[in-house]
């Protein structure tokens, strides 16, 4: 089906739109006003652009108020509809959306709405316009899409059909399956945004919370579905006001935007892009560097062992169990402090998982770094982080480590069997875009998002893990824009399992590690709250070890001191404990400032 | 009475909070849980380190989850409060706050809660701690705090009293007047925090909207007067959850804390703090920048004339109808741009302002920049403008005039009259402390907070004024805090007033005023929402002159473009227009982007 995008839906100046509307692959768009108003652009010229672009203008919204008022309040009406058949002629836009009344002055009266409303189409016929009629959640009287359906019935013209906007309609909870018993040609028009579940005014929910479908918690693709069943062959339209998106890049919003449109036509069985490939372990993750002063003492006393290098390139190989991390001192000068700069996930089909990403718009990265490299997929994530594809030494498929060669190397394993899950730090006006990106495109199932209390604000966290939890990302955002104000942003952090935790922690604090020192008051309070085996307590403060328990098991884990944008976290989880130990995150992140100051 | 504040009102370390409580005026603090548990300091230092800042430790909170569970489940709660009570003891707080169950084993049975809580009570007693109990809003089974009462009073033990929390009982809409019935001395302890009204879910609405006392909705006054005639004489505390505050610098946020505590105590009666001093009109605007060549064609354009210069600083009075500008080259090097740094208002008692200033914390300026000048009382409002109050030119007083000796000058006025309003853009982490510092320190009358569409984000604007109209602020605030992106923030502006704004701006023009270009869109929309006089519309359109209409009058104004962080509107009001043509600033925002660019 066709793809639009409302111009509200994104930021900056009209022009703006309309370009990041047509790069992120959109048929059309819908143009909102006040977009227009603003704009030193006439209609004729937006028209001009738009066509320029290959955009279709799919709707003039919104008009207000128009209907089930007294007669010399609707020709006042009739007078300013006029107005805006005329313009949108200019425009070139021939659907208008009319949204029920908010007005103090409408009437409870379904045959005045119905006969104005005609009124108003024979206006708008006679312009070429047809108009779409849509129950606002929030209108006087009419506020459900049942009742916009009876009054459009009732006005009975051609040129008036209804506007379907999922927002309004699953806000308030209406069942959708009255929708297959409109006839399609009567929905003139399917708005599409989807939101969190909030008990807040629907109003303001409407006008500030909205996201893009995929992003939220409403059965977006449910309505879709019951809409192409009546019969509906419209454009499927994106409508989202929200205020972080009204200050993102509007060239990104518009590609989140165009994603989540292709996740939802899949969801509602309309098209099939390449199927997901769930990725089934963590391949490595990889380090860039300027240079390995740092991270070699650190890797070595968390008994990580050189093991190999790049043939062709500065990268070194450290491994343990199946841990994997790849040192890249080749990182130009814009990264010189130690940082997380891509992941491998091993893929059952990295090149049907590197399909499914460049289908869903994620950047796909050049394949082959040097000719005598093994093949490799790839993607950027929205934050920046490269995710490969990986088929680590399985037969009859090129393993990336075959670019690597041996290097001699001393074993000094501590424990550590494989990494437990990456945590990933987002830009904050990109979260949605990341939880979106890490299910649709990486197959990953996202959990809850969690609030962390931070000296310095509310940081949000949301883990994605595979159903085994073999692979875990945890992505987090900092309290504002502005978090945190040092250059270089929130450090990232890779944990790293173990099946004892108490012996690797001592192992790695007598070859050097150094870990992060939490404090005494912490103890006190699990003492408080949990009963421990004699001693148990005593050996988790004397190595600094923080303790969780769920309703399946338990979690202990601790930190190593942060190194440029980057630390370790060792985990050992008992017993199928699922979470990440968020009661201890405010500890952790507390422990974290008082070493930086 | 004694005033305090819970740690979690502040952002930072627990170090850090107590110093910023004790740098503002606070007697006490309430220690928050998590604060303590992430201090690297132990308790008896947390003690002493209060101690040596003159902080009483006045409350430890929150004990949660402990009444009416089957006796197993009390069991581990009291063993669990045990801990706490030792906990206490070495911090030197001698209350706890407990709340009222949220636990999935609570059951709903008075008489169990009664006794549990009694012999929580009992145990208390032994460590010589008292309990205060206080229903969460959210409660499983006390949510009021006349059920609450119903328990304690139930339990009748000394050691057992009730806290009373203005959020918890406000938003929930509670009459406060039971309050007067519970003996004083069983209100253990007053939680006072304010919150801006909203039909959000209780428990999001306190976690993350509370603010303080006169920043909200609620009648936190009414409450407090309540419990003082019960009797209560503990502790006026504020214990707020805020997302802003816990960003914010803990040192500003305490002040703002400690301010609104004193003119919380004012509105109860409870003290008399000197008196507001309602500023009456404008003295003048200052305007700071380097040098001269961009400002003083822009004045001149508009009509003022330089009459007269400071007898000892380079600062020129520029003056037309009752509308007064002084500009100061005396920048230094950090404000090259023309901005607006001081605004003096006429006040019918400088110093009484200034006493008030004063005792609401407000930071007064030296009275006098050179010995010969005439004495000036000055403060500086949050985002750092220098408020003066002035009494020009009234018999009895020295008049800051006196200072500035009259220059030649040909009068070329273009009809303005005064000054009508200045917008000043705020600090985003401290809108809320501008509005109480606008009504409280200067004895404005704030108006409703009003969204504007700016095509990078929502910015909000909130106006303030006196009963007569006659001064005037709009507080705005960015999107984020990084909104703008570019260095020196959004610009502020000063509206200036004509009774004729079509021929001023003819005039202005004529002087080679630049006013910013005013899309032909916006025409073509007034043109379908209003019927103009014959020529009206068309003479706006050739202007530039944007228009709105409240129920009372007329709006007429337009605006140059900008120089440096400076605009000037020029506004004309028919017939009682109070508002600022909110619904204008979507066209003046991206009309300002757009030649920006």
């Amino acid at each position: 089906m066709r793809t639009s995008i409302a111009t509200v839906s994104l930021s900056g100046t009209l022009t703006e739109k309309l370009t990041a509307a047509a790069r992120a692959g959109f048929d059309g768009v819908e143009i909102f006003e006040n977009d227009l108003i603003g704009s030193p652009l006439g209609p004729e010229e937006i028209r001009e652009r738009a066509g320029d672009l290959g955009l279709t203008i799919d709707l003039f919204q919104p008009m207000r108020d128009i209907e089930a008022v007294p007669a010399d309040e609707f020709a006042r009406n009739l007078r300013r509809a006029e107005h805006k058949f005329r313009l949108m002629r200019r425009l070139g836009a021939d659907t208008v959306l009319v949204c029920s009344s908010v007005s103090p002055y409408a009437v409870d009266d379904d045959a005045l709405a119905a006969e104005q409303l005609r009124r108003l189409a024979d206006l708008a016929q006679e312009h070429g316009i047809r108009v779409a009629y849509e129950a606002l959640a929030w209108g006087r009287h009419v506020s459900t899409y049942e009742h916009a359906w009876r009054i459009v019935e009732a006005a009975d013209h051609p040129a008036l059909g209804i506007c379907l906007d999922s927002f309004h309609i699953l806000a308030r909870g209406s069942d959708v399956a009255g929708i297959e018993d409109i006839p399609g040609e009567k929905i003139f028009f399917l708005q599409l945004a989807d939101a969190p579940q909030m008990a807040l005014d629907v109003l303001q929910w409407s006008r500030h919370h909205r996201c893009f479908p995929g992003q939220g918690d409403l059965d977006v693709a449910g309505l879709v579905r019951a809409a192409v069943r009546a019969g509906y062959d419209g454009p499927l339209s994106l409508e989202v006001f929200n205020d972080v998106f009204r200050q993102a890049d509007a060239g990104r919003t518009a590609v989140d935007a165009r994603r989540s449109l292709t996740l939802l036509q899949e969801a509602a069985g309309l098209s099939a892009p390449p199927a997901p490939v769930v990725p089934t372990g963590f391949a490595f993750v990889e380090i860039a560097t300027a240079d390995t002063a740092r991270i070699t003492p650190l890797l070595t006393a968390l008994g990580f062992s050189r093991t190999a290098r790049h043939s062709g390139k500065p990268v070194d190989l450290w491994e343990q169990g199946e841990a994997r991390v790849l040192v890249n001192t080749d990182t130009g000068s814009h990264r010189p402090d130690p940082s997380l700069t891509a992941v491998g996930l091993e893929s059952p089909d990295p090149a049907g998982a590197s399909a499914r990403a460049e289908s869903l718009l994620a950047p796909v990265l050049p394949r082959r770094r040097a000719p005598e490299d093994a093949p490799l997929d790839a993607v950027a994530a929205p934050d920046g982080t490269e995710f490969f594809f990986c088929a680590t030494d399985r037969s009859g498929r090129a393993g990336w480590t075959g670019d690597f060669a041996p290097a001699p190397h001393t074993p000094g394993p501590i424990g550590i069997t494989r990494v437990d899950h990456v945590a990933l730090t987002q830009p904050w006006h990109h979260f949605d875009e990341a939880t979106l990106f890490h299910r649709g495109v990486l197959g990953l199932r996202p959990h809850a998002s969690v609030d962390l209390a931070d000296p310095y604000g509310l940081l949000r966290s949301r883990a994605a893990s595979n159903e085994e939890g073999t692979v875990r990302i945890a992505l987090g955002v900092g309290a504002s824009p502005t978090d945190p104000p040092a250059r270089g942003g929130r450090p990232q952090h890779v944990a790293l399992l173990t099946e004892d935790l108490v012996t690797t922690v001592r192992r790695a604090r007598e070859a050097g590690a150094r870990l992060l020192p939490v404090p005494a008051n912490y103890y006190d309070d699990l003492a408080a709250h949990h009963t421990f085996a004699p001693g148990e307590l005593e050996t988790y403060r004397e190595l600094g070890i923080l303790y969780d328990r769920d309703e399946k098991g338990e979690f202990r884990h601790c930190y190593t001191v942060t190194t440029g944008r980057l630390f370790f976290e060792l985990v050992e989880r008992v017993a199928g404990y699922d979470g990440y130990g968020a009661r201890n995150a405010a500890v952790r992140l507390a422990a974290q400032h008082a070493l930086a100051e």
